[in-house]
């Protein structure tokens, strides 16, 4: 690949940001509807690169094609969600408030605000989701709705697909009203490259998805600079369950079909894979650990993403299964092949897990730990134990819920997501949505990396004070020409201010 | 005032601390109206403390009782404006996707987002501000709205006023249902008290408002932590001001009065000071230079807030003034006695202002520097060479403002906040104002200190995925019960989910 794709020279990168400096100088100026268009013509030019943008995908990162289908169509259309929202308009939080002249002891003047763009963002994309969150992913589409230039340093293990997406959008750039260089794409396999990029004095925000190691690297370059900038790491995380006893006693087969294909959906690569399940010992856990086992035994091993992920795979998942009481429950039954993870699924007692913080990490791949627990004090015990986390998921009936309803309220405390009654993969594209948590889940846990307010990490308020009408801009001049929402003296409203 | 106010031991800060997640974990559940009573509380018992307090924070800050009893009213406001912020309640800000079972490939879940609070936050107050930024400033106010506990501690400049501010909100508390440690006072001259407060596990977030020294130094303890945490420090700004030419052709006069003012009021004690004044060479200069050495000549020296704060101001104007083609403009014509800061003006060319960044910076005190450039495009790169800033002020006339849009286009990029013909010092109270700006104004221009939208510093999102409406937050609820502003199904409304 090396070969192909050489990486950029070091020294080429202060060129690049001085580049998205200039392209971030005129972008943020353009218009909303301009910017939409934009985003628009992005989505289309990736649509017309057709088959051969998922093959070439399917071959440098062997997911299914199915499987990339869904996640090309979920990134267009993620591109297009972010123009409806420039389009519409009210995404700026236009807060106005208006002068008093007369106040005693002191006039109020006019105090108008809304947010722009940071400056320019640098995106580090993800092996596991080589369109959604990658070169045309949701850090980019978010960054430039933000009106950020954007650089994306490709990743090393799918660099033909994020070619192939950049020049989609470098297509997209020649027939809008844009700066050229308000997209960059970038190579580079060295941590010196990343942190070249994330330390140059232009960088404004940084994005990230990938490893905790990775995402920590990149926090801690920031922490260094002479000016820190926001970085938004969004890293591992092991999605906790707890089944709940009562739904366990009732609906132990279903639960155990519905969490069998969660665990190795995508052969385990999502962040939001469910790696711990946690369960009272008893009838109900009995019958589901059979069905569990009986389901995982029937699916199929898959092929993993790049060598480097199935060999940490293959080792974390040896390390854990020698652990103090850690028993194999079930793995597929059938033999993996080259580069292919078994799903296993693992058991240990709650005593156990709770004196050993390994067992508490991340195995990135089909790989799940089944906690059993002996009262529901040592089940709560397990499940606050572990770090921040994406999602929890809580499996209940209404007699469950009601009686652990000191419970269910913890669970905002560790997660970003908190689903009921459902599996943690597959992450809704919608304002409600939350993909984000306390770390190490992300580095800041205020903020969403999926929806429309992923655009709000890289965007900052500022305010026009006793600004003449003509000079504001157009999200805050009186005769509100977007027709957008505003808070205007306190009061939400589309109004003019008259 | 060590003899009267010891130190808190270093060993209790872990207990401290500890108290501090017990009580967040009771307060994050407590009302929206619980907790607006318990800010009205506050406010309510420091005005209880009347002459009394003012007394105390006027011997020990240098502070006249005019400015204190402003301040003070400005805090108790700002307490009540969180109180109806909670009252009204939309600040959650609400996002409702309902589902779609039918929907294809696959079912839409219903997933529904709000705000919650990060966790235990502590507060390093301002010397300059012993009110309305320290004790029951906007950090502790904003914090609390939020439903975060607070650990303050005390600014070792006003150990007394902390102490009656700190047993106000202990009264308080004892009259509302809300926990007794959700709110605690330490004390600690070292960095080794802050640092501890900084890096232990159970702070969730830092609010800071001081020196550039101090807010980086807290800054770098959390970002050395296994856990980063978001720190909002509020620290130095020189907030420039243009003074573009037709103004200044017609309007020297006003505005030499004007900023002579703006400069000297509270002893040039506040972050909001204009430290440096860009101006254009020629005839409107020398007038408004002529009435501005008159006006500052007329003024009084002023006692400052505390020795260290006196001697940095007497070292770092001398060194200013010793700086290459530095002119002392004018000063005071009053001889300042102990501990006063005599009214400084300073002059200098744009050239050698634009080669030593040591004029940048700011003079903490009642000193400015008048930048003399030779052409626009001299005063546009003097400008723009600054830092990060708080505010910059615009002075020009309709022509001014039509003549050099360009120039009045790049003001966001580098303060939070524009003024247009007016001074920087005074900040309004209101959501739309914006008191925060790039580093090193802050340590994160993605957020404000000032208004309501402060909380936000300390708020997280989280997402409730198909969860049963009786186990909801009454905000995410069907009904609706509080009657907020929610983003349903991308529209905003304030009618219910049927």
């Amino acid at each position: 690949m090396s070969t192909s794709f050489p990486d950029t020279p070091l020294a080429e990168m202060d060129l690049v940001m001085h580049r998205a400096q200039e392209a971030f100088e005129q972008f943020q100026h353009v218009s909303a509807r301009e910017k939409a268009a934009f985003l628009e013509a992005i989505a289309t030019e990736i649509e017309a690169l057709g088959e051969s943008l998922l093959q070439t995908a399917a071959k440098e990162t062997n997911i299914s094609l199915p499987q990339l289908t869904g996640e090309r169509n979920r990134t267009t259309g993620q591109l297009r969600k972010f123009a409806e929202m420039l389009l519409e308009g009210s995404w700026v939080d236009a807060s106005i408030d208006t002068a008093i002249p007369g106040r005693v002891p002191s006039p109020k003047p006019d105090v108008r605000k809304m947010l722009v763009p940071i400056g320019p963002v640098v995106v580090f994309g993800a092996s596991n989701f080589p369109f959604a969150y990658s070169t045309a992913g949701g850090d980019t589409a978010s960054a430039l709705a933000a009106g950020c230039s954007v650089v994306v340093k490709a990743h090393p293990q799918h660099p033909a697909t994020s070619t192939m997406v950049a020049t989609a959008i470098t297509k997209a750039i020649q027939q809008c009203q844009v700066p050229v260089q308000v997209f960059q794409h970038v190579f580079g396999n060295s941590a010196e490259a990343g942190k070249s990029l994330v330390q140059h004095p232009a960088t404004a925000g940084v994005g990230f998805t990938g490893s905790l190691a990775g995402g920590r690297a990149l926090y801690d370059y920031a922490a260094q600079r002479t000016t820190p900038i926001p970085v938004f790491s969004e890293m591992g995380s092991v999605n906790p369950v707890v089944f709940l006893p009562d739904t366990m006693r009732k609906n132990a087969e279903k639960l155990a079909l519905q969490y069998a294909a969660s665990i190795t959906l995508g052969t385990g690569q999502f962040c939001t894979n469910p790696g711990i399940l946690i369960a009272l010992e008893g009838e109900g856990l009995d019958a589901f650990t059979e069905h569990l086992g009986k389901a995982l035994n029937g699916t199929k091993p898959g092929k993993m993403l790049h060598q480097g992920i199935y060999q940490s795979f293959q080792n974390k998942r040896s390390d854990a299964l020698r652990q103090n009481g850690v028993e194999l429950l079930q793995e597929s039954g059938t033999a993996p092949g080259e580069m292919e993870a078994r799903p296993t699924i693992a058991t240990v007692s709650g005593a156990h897990f709770l004196e050993n913080p390994l067992l508490h990490e991340e195995i990135f791949g089909p790989y799940s730990l089944l906690v059993r627990c002996r009262d529901m004090n040592e089940l709560q015990q397990a499940w606050l134990s572990l770090k921040g986390q994406l999602t929890t998921s809580l499996m209940g009936t209404k007699q469950d819920f009601h009686e652990h309803a000191a419970l269910v309220q913890k669970a905002a405390t560790m997660a970003g997501r908190i689903i009921f009654n459902g599996v943690p993969t597959g992450v809704e594209v919608c304002p409600g949505m939350v993909h984000g948590g306390p770390y190490p889940a992300t580095t800041d846990s205020r903020f969403t990396a999926v929806g429309i307010h992923a655009v709000k990490r890289w965007v900052r308020p500022v305010c026009w004070q006793n600004c003449p009408d003509e000079l504001l801009p157009a999200e805050l001049k009186n005769d509100n020409p977007y027709g957008i929402w505003r808070l205007l003296n306190n009061e939400w409203t589309k109004n003019k201010q008259q």
